[in-house]
């Protein structure tokens, strides 16, 4: 069966998903770089983001790789995907993760601007979504062939399917860092009332890993 | 050196310090008490809560220890001293804490209205602050006797030291809970502008440990 999933979303103690002023250096905005500590080291990260070898393993590693396991299609916001605002200037942006993106699967990019498909090497392809979250997810679940369906971020677009309670499972790396001002996951959104809870609790030296998920 | 310290605060996942609806069946408010359960089975909390012996030693007992040691004055709020709203109705009401509370020092709450102060057994007296935080700060001070300051809770009345940048330092618990409403203890608080970081973070099984203090 298809779920829906959020995986290694990072967030600060204070709730946080991302920092303000994103920008091409600083695609988490201002510090939020830090809330991906834990995940740097392992071997996962290595693995698929870096394609090299060698890498952590141990708890932080293991909820790592369970974000790339069984996912037939991505979702990401705009923001995800890349720095630009407003309508596409030209063809040139494809992402930040180089040539050969980590998802090897079909990726949906929710955007106001419509933009031809974007053919990757190692089985990505970024399809432009123009009519909405539900949309998105309609196509994702068209395209995920049975696997479940990844919804990769950022901060809003993970609250907008929560809102919706189509989110069957997220799991969330507290990082023990504050940031201040950013990208609040959480506030304003009472999960318990969309009918979840906290199913897992993993802490590890460097990130509390929970998952939550519909009782 | 006098330092003014939170101890053992516990928030939920998604930073609340207490569920809505408080009443004297429901000191915490709606769902509040699963913040504690980290607390409960400590030997501190036993000793010093109970007054009976047993408990749990290790990580989640040396934090609930080090929130009774050096603490020469405490700092409440109303409604952490009790359920009444409003003008007190008569003197019956003496805390949640029975006879013999387990603060043994002067206790300064936070009210808009008038009270004799209470003493209690064991080194507690009540004193009734009406001229807001800052003079309670004072009177503590006063009160300690070069010993720490403890602001003992709720959320607001911490969120007025933090907001005034007079905490030292914050020992969080964060318990692996959702409440989804309450009172949020950093919502608008932007800790590193304030000067703040995350100096500690210490996971048990039953919660994760943090400390907030100056850089």
């Amino acid at each position: 069966m298809t779920i829906v999933r959020v995986h290694a979303f990072s967030i600060s103690l204070d709730g946080y998903g991302a920092g303000l002023h994103q920008t091409l250096d600083d695609p988490l905005g201002v510090g939020g770089q830090q809330l991906h500590e834990w995940f740097v080291p392992t071997r996962t990260f290595r693995r698929m983001v870096l394609g090299s070898d060698g890498g952590e393993t141990g708890v932080d590693d293991d909820f790592a790789a369970r974000g790339f396991e069984g996912v037939g299609a991505w979702i990401l916001g705009r923001n995800m995907f890349g720095p630009i605002r407003g309508p596409w200037p030209d063809d040139t942006w494809k992402g930040w993760w180089g040539d050969e993106p980590s998802y090897h699967a079909p990726v949906f990019v929710l955007t106001h601007y419509p933009r031809d498909p974007i053919e990757m090497a190692g089985g990505t392809t970024f399809y432009f979504v123009t009519d909405g979250a539900e949309s998105a997810l309609e196509q994702a679940r068209g395209a995920a062939g049975g696997r479940d369906i990844g919804i990769g971020g950022g901060v809003s677009t993970i609250r907008q399917y929560l809102q919706q309670g189509v989110i069957d499972e997220m799991h969330i790396a507290v990082s023990p860092v504050l940031l201040g001002s950013g990208e609040h996951l959480l506030t304003g959104i009472d999960l318990p009332s969309l009918g979840y809870a906290c199913t897992q609790y993993v802490p590890s030296p460097h990130a509390t890993h929970v998952v939550i998920a519909r009782r």
